[in-house]
């Protein structure tokens, strides 16, 4: 079972490694990072590149693929074309975060349920999705997650679906994912009106930080 | 700020990166991934290595820092020794997972009370600590977590100090963490006891996992 992890110049490495976690550690499974080109690929902030093994052309037909959020202000067509070649042969095609602006814009998501950031609702709706305000949305055999940290769950649900309960369990269990957050603030349905107004500019699709790539 | 995030070979990735996205996006810090010597650093998996951009001699007087967990039944001395050496004058000593078996290794948390992945908390009592079942464990200006995700919580606890609440929850929303899992699974106490002695032999301090080191 190969499961292909995309990066790409700006992406959130939360977005790639809390999937990677759960997946990577399953037996059976061979995860591999996979860019444009083999080699280092900076993150968002630029302080934890990830090394992609192999370019897209090395990776042809992947079992599964997850395609992080980021800087998604600006796509890089590289990837947006590799989705659409190797998403009729998966088995399953997910994203996180603002990754499903890349399914969208591959047009995997034409009137499809599906979600993202909470910031960048109306963008995955402009791109003819239809957006829900679930953690995580599967339809047939895609799934999209929302904000970041949304990965971990999705990854606990595909592997529910692949190999049932106690697979899943037992990934949730060595990972120790019995969250206990110090606030509730994690979605703008709990997070006090404030706390959203601050946050939701700097992270909207129109904002600086979306639409500037950090430095090698 | 200067928050230092150290790696060693068969470190956990998500260790590092759940801590990292909540603090390395906060503004004024300078977020610094460290090891021995400055460059690829192998996770636990083989398969997502992370890129040291300083070696341990050139970050001497890190404000805060992370220590991951890992394949640690054997440790690397020369993390260790770092340890020793910064932990008097940094602002905020914190581990994730098996981090903590580092602190102790340093001496830090002799007779004091802290935490670690579940199936480590006999060999954290030998080291000298008093193991707590607690997901964030604060005393003094060691911060210790529970396995893997922990890091996530700890580092909202973290900046909650550090700022107030204003600034932690914004961390929160900006990574939507607003945990749903499929299954109610992430302890001990709350798992089939099944699950749990289906995992434990896997990752306890005498595994075959815990001892050997991935290749590059």
């Amino acid at each position: 079972m190969q499961v292909a992890f995309a990066l790409y110049r700006g992406f959130t490495a939360l977005d790639v490694i809390g999937p990677f976690q759960v997946l990577a550690d399953t037996p059976g499974h061979d995860a591999v990072l996979v860019a444009a080109e083999a080699g280092p690929v900076v993150d968002h902030t630029g302080r934890a590149p990830l090394v992609a093994a192999k370019a897209f052309s090395e990776v042809p037909a992947p079992d599964i693929i997850i395609v992080p959020g980021g800087r998604t202000g600006v796509l890089d067509n590289r990837l947006v074309e590799w989705i659409r070649a190797v998403h009729p042969a998966t088995t399953w095609t997910t994203s996180v975060c603002t990754g499903s602006i890349y399914l969208a814009t591959a047009g995997l998501l034409d009137g499809v349920d599906a979600t993202t950031h909470w910031a960048w609702a109306e963008r995955l709706n402009e791109l003819g999705a239809h957006y829900l305000a679930d953690r995580v949305v599967e339809r047939g055999k895609i799934i999209t997650a929302a904000g970041v940290s949304s990965g971990i769950d999705m990854a606990l649900v595909l592997l529910d679906r692949l190999y049932g309960p106690v697979v899943a369990q037992s990934a949730q269990l060595a990972i120790e994912y019995d969250p206990q957050p110090p606030f509730d603030a994690g979605s703008p349905a709990k997070a006090p009106a404030a706390i959203t107004d601050l946050v939701r500019p700097r992270l909207s699709p129109t904002s600086e930080w979306a639409n500037t790539l950090p430095d090698d």
